[in-house]
C-alpha cells in the first residue's frame, strides 16, 4: 500500500484565487483548474470574458503537469521536431498540452495534483500558472 | 441582432456556494457544475471525498439541462424504451445525460445557464441542485 | 492537503494472481485488471486464450468501480430502464461499465483501488472479481 | 490457411519481468506493456511512482511497434516534418506513438508481439524496452 498526499477542495480554492488575482493584474481572463494527484478535477473557473476554447485545455493542461509530473512549458520544449517527446501529444485520447501553461503543485518535494491556465498567450499563461502555484 | 443574458463567474460561484450547502447539509459530498447560456463550463467543485466518476457528469448534467431547457429528471421521464426521446443519449458526443441532477438556471423565464449536480442518489442530486439553482 | 492510501504494484499483483488461480478453477480465461485510488491502471493482465474485447471492459469495469466507489454489479441494479442511473454508461467517454465484474478494493472502510475482470459470464465474472479483491 | 506464433501471458511476464529490472537498475520507474501479433495488450505494470500519462503510451508503443514491425525510435527517424510518415500519428485513432521505447519482438526473425516502456527518458525508455525484448 502506497500512501500519498493529494490537494483538498480548500487548497484548489487558494491556487484558483491567486491565479485569477495575478490574471487580473495582467488584464487577461483565463481559465483556470486544479487536478489532483490521480489527474482528476478537483475544481475549474472561467473568468468573465475568457475563452470558451480554454476550458478544456486548461483542463488538460493541468492534466498534463500531474501525468508527467513537469510544466507544460518544459514539455514544449521536448516535443518539437526532432526532439525526444514529439508526437507525445497523440497520446491520452488528446488530453496532452504540449505549451505552457501547466504546472505541477508540489508539497515537500512531492507532486500533490497541478495546476493549468489557458487565456493569453504561453508567456501570460504560465506567469499566471505559477502564481497559482505559489499560493499552494 | 439578438441580446442574451447569461451567468457570470459571480452567478456561477453563488449556485455553487448554495449547492455546497445542501450537500454537506445531506451529508453527501458531490461534484456541482455550472454552464453558461452557451452551454460551455463557467465553474466546477468536487467537494472532497466525492466521485471522481461524477466530474463528467456533473458538467454534462449541466449541458443537458441547457441544452435542452429543461431538468435532466424531466428528460429522464422522456427517454426510456418506447419514448419520444429514447436514444437521445447517443447525442451530442456523449454529454447528454438523462437521468436526475441537471437544472436550468432562469431569470426573468429565460434560462440563462444551467446546474449539474452528481454524487448521491437521483433524489439527492436533484435535491442540491434545486436548492442551488435557488440561489441564483 | 488530504491523505489517501492507495494500492502498490505489489498489491495488483497479488489481487490479480488471486484473480488468476479462480479464473483458472473455473476454467474460464480472463482480463484482468487492477486501477489505483485515482481511478489509473497499475496492473492488467490477459490470460491465453481470453477475449481481446475484453481488455478494454477488463481496464473500464476497474475504473467504474473506483469512479463511483461500488462494484458495477450494484451499478447495474441501478442503470437500466426506470432507474435512477439510466444513461451513466453515456458519460466518461466510454468507460463506465454497467455490468458485473468491477469491484472495488477496500482497506479499513476505504476504497484504495478497484479489479476489473472480463471473461466469462456476468457471475463468473464477479466471483473471480470478489476472489481478487480478497486477496488485496 | 496461415500459422502464426504469438507470445503467451508467460512470455509476456518474463518480459516484463527483465524491463522492470532495467528500470529499477537505471533508477527509473516505468509503465511497460506487452501486446501480442495481433496488436492486443497481453499484460501491463505501472511501478510504483510511475507517470500516469504513461500507461496510455506504453500500451501504444507496444501496439505501433507490433503494427508496423519496426521499433518507434526507428519509426520516430521517419516521422518529422519533410519524412516520408510525417502525419503518421493522426492515424489508428491516437494510437501511433513515434518516439522511443517501442520495440518488437521477435522469435526465428518472425515479430510475435511487441513491448512498449514509458516512464523516463527517449534514451532511457528505449534502453529498458531493449533489455525486455532480450528476455523473450
Amino acid at each position: 500500500m502506497i500512501t500519498i498526499e493529494t490537494v483538498s477542495l480548500d487548497d484548489a480554492r487558494r491556487v484558483i484565487d491567486a491565479g485569477e488575482r495575478a490574471a487580473r493584474e495582467a488584464g487577461q481572463p483565463c481559465n483556470i483548474a486544479v487536478v489532483d494527484a490521480g489527474g482528476n478535477l478537483v475544481a475549474h473557473v472561467r473568468m468573465d470574458g475568457a475563452w470558451i476554447g480554454s476550458i478544456d485545455i486548461s483542463i488538460n493542461k493541468a492534466f498534463t503537469a500531474r501525468a508527467f509530473d513537469l510544466s507544460t512549458a518544459d514539455l514544449a520544449d521536448n516535443a518539437g521536431p526532432g526532439d525526444q517527446f514529439y508526437g507525445i501529444d497523440a497520446s491520452n485520447h488528446g488530453r496532452v498540452m504540449i505549451f505552457a501553461g501547466g504546472v505541477p503543485l508540489r508539497r515537500g518535494g512531492r507532486v500533490v495534483g497541478a495546476v493549468g491556465v489557458s487565456g493569453g498567450s504561453g508567456e501570460q499563461d504560465s506567469a499566471v500558472a505559477n502564481a497559482a502555484a505559489d499560493a499552494l
